[in-house]
């Protein structure tokens, strides 16, 4: 139900500063073979903070002491850097990473559970702490109002281009922002939490509510791509919501405002998020897989995510065939409970398969809308009344040639 | 324990007819572009029966026929046809399915339940059942006892070599022979099942007792291969044992010869899945992944799979490059619940991650080592005794090129 006062959302530049009160900037440290690599963003006054953060086993240092700020539900800062995961590097990672938000902590005169962190890059490669030392000093000095571009650039790794979003709305009255970047392009699946995504906000609203409400956009998102069906060490995702805009009721739902807000949230989370699927290693083409009429919302998530991952699908996508048999074939061996003489099968909103048989379609027409850039595949189960949709790229020889080089 | 009357298992020539009293042959149909189609193996006399069917929530018609057949634990003939899967065709795929199989038959002088039927191709096209019924006199007319390798190509699609072994072992003083032939190339990941493979002997042995032998040999060979992990709706190994090597006991556990013949079968099926994989598509390079110290073996092969299956690590060995942190990446990310203060990675032998921190090795053996055409990465859990071992090939652009052109 919409509250009286929800307005449009609109689209505004800025990123990850365009709120109210948030600095950015970007340094090379020297962690990369070139470019900026080392991002701050800075909230003037402390700010609710949230995250969603990698299920991951061996998840990275960064991740866990990260993971351990946030229980505090407030921080003010996050340092990013690219080029090493510091993932898999045992006790000197972890020590590495606490000298890391310490440093930073005293620089910005923050207590040091007040510095989120975070690593993107290569696993298993002891981080060069004092590269970082030395560079945060010119990082804090730049810290600026229109910092995000050079912040996002900071964060990327095999990603060709930045990606940022930010968005305005009305609530109570006031303007509120929301903007974000994110880098991503490989090993992205994300199980509970995804790549590097950090949103700021000068709403006013509760930790727990901001924790709750980040959990829940976060499912249809940024849990809704995938590249290439592998979870990293380092995924996560942070929201820092300082409180600037003003408004007097902090947000929940029933406040006045709280459905604009919400919305904003979904649209920037989700923009950033197909961004990140645009700019897949070596995509080429779109895929987004739909599944309806399932049993539960878990099995449609488990079977889209199945069909997006399949390589038989995704160079299938790459070749602009529409060889439904494929997805068939994936639909059958994803494990999920299934009628064949119930099931419909769309590629691109063209029925080929329906009640256990083949339809005949207009060859010309499929073949003609499985050529466009963004193609569709549509599974109905009839089993029940859940559905999900997941967004991915195909799978090309550029995949293969960024991934057989990278190192 | 070996029975006294063991002895060494000697490779031999003639595949799937190198066992006394089998035929076969292959002939074209129309059913592939070029080539030959339709393969036809014969016992001269009814034969023990037993198979490991795909467990696909969409198994073609002829593998639900099949299935049936084998109830019975008897049948004297196999005919699979390539170029068309007959899958996802409906009420009139199975009456396709059902015709063909009456047909050779008749032709055969055999009941319908004696013939086993397998076809493997593109899936959801309507399988062209008038060519089949042509082809059929000249490929009965054709049965011979060196017709293993025109069989062994008929059954082909994107493969780029016949799949073909056999041994001989003494078994109570008379030679036993086992034999075979297979077909892979992609959606190669069997869960119970595999793509095609037909094995002959001529061992006495008991249906129920073949059956669970098959079984049990399947599990440590096919169901341990993977290219691309993607099961198919047609995967089937069938085995006939036609009783003609004469030996006084049937085969069972405790009886002579009973260990010199698991042997040979092992033998066969490890062989003819390991074609399998050197022959998947665009395989530049094999692997094999094994997990130690596993608490169970599911969870070892749960994980063994997991990582032949990423395509991360499946494009570093494509790169020789050994960047054992996507192998860490992959191993957290497989669900199975493990401590990184216990686990080992080890590169082809290299050890390069212990207990929760990377081990300093040396650069130049292990680029060597990885650089081999085959290469291993081993794991140990240090949280059980139970262990899996997977072999799998590389991912390449020649995958993907295979595949994004394959219709």
């Amino acid at each position: 139900m919409k509250s009286s006062s929800d307005e449009e959302v609109r689209r505004i530049s800025g990123g990850v500063t365009a709120a109210r009160g948030f600095l950015a900037h970007g340094v090379r440290s020297g962690l990369k073979r070139k470019g900026p690599d080392l991002a701050l963003i800075l909230s003037e006054v402390p700010a609710a903070a949230a995250g969603v953060l990698t299920t991951h086993r061996l998840a990275a240092p960064p991740v866990r002491i990260t993971r351990g700020a946030l229980r505090a539900g407030r921080a003010q800062a996050i340092l990013a850097n690219s080029g090493n995961a510091n993932c898999c590097t045992g006790p000197a990672g972890e020590r590495d990473a606490l000298s890391v938000r310490q440093a930073a902590a005293e620089a910005l005169e923050l207590p040091a559970s007040a510095v989120l962190i975070a690593s993107t890059g290569v696993i298993g490669k002891r981080l060069a702490a004092g590269r970082i030392l030395r560079a945060l000093p010119a990082l804090i000095r730049g810290l600026n109002r229109s910092g995000s571009s050079r912040a996002a650039r900071a964060i990327l790794t095999t990603d060709l281009t930045t990606k940022s979003e930010a968005v305005e709305v009305r609530v109570q009255g006031r303007q509120v922002r929301v903007g974000g970047i994110a880098k991503g392009s490989g090993m992205i699946d994300p199980a509970m939490a995804t790549m590097l995504c950090f949103i700021t906000t000068d709403a006013v609203i509760a930790p727990p509510m901001l924790r709750r409400t980040l959990r829940r956009i976060n499912e249809e998102t940024f849990n809704a791509i995938t590249v290439d069906g592998q979870m990293s060490t380092n995924d996560t995702v942070l929201v820092l919501a300082n409180g600037l805009a003003g408004h007097a009721r902090p947000l929940k739902p029933g406040v006045p405002g709280w459905e604009a807000f919400s919305d904003a949230l979904r649209r920037v989370m989700s923009r950033l998020a197909r961004q990140i699927v645009r700019d897949g290693e070596g995509a080429t083409r779109l895929l987004t897989v739909r599944v309806d009429s399932a049993r539960t919302r878990r099995e449609a998530l488990h079977l889209a995510k199945a069909i997006a991952n399949a390589p038989l699908v995704k160079t299938m996508v790459r070749g602009r065939d529409p060889n439904w048999g494929r997805v068939a074939a994936t639909v059958g061996a994803a494990g999920v409970p299934l009628r064949e003489d119930r099931i419909e099968i769309f590629l691109s909103g063209v029925p080929v398969f329906r009640r256990g048989a083949p339809v005949r379609a207009d060859g010309r027409t499929l073949k003609t809308r499985f050529s466009r850039p963004h193609v569709s595949i549509e599974i109905a189960l009839h089993a029940g009344s859940a559905g999900a949709a997941v967004e991915t790229c195909d799978l090309s020889e550029g995949y293969v040639r960024i991934n057989a080089k990278y190192n």
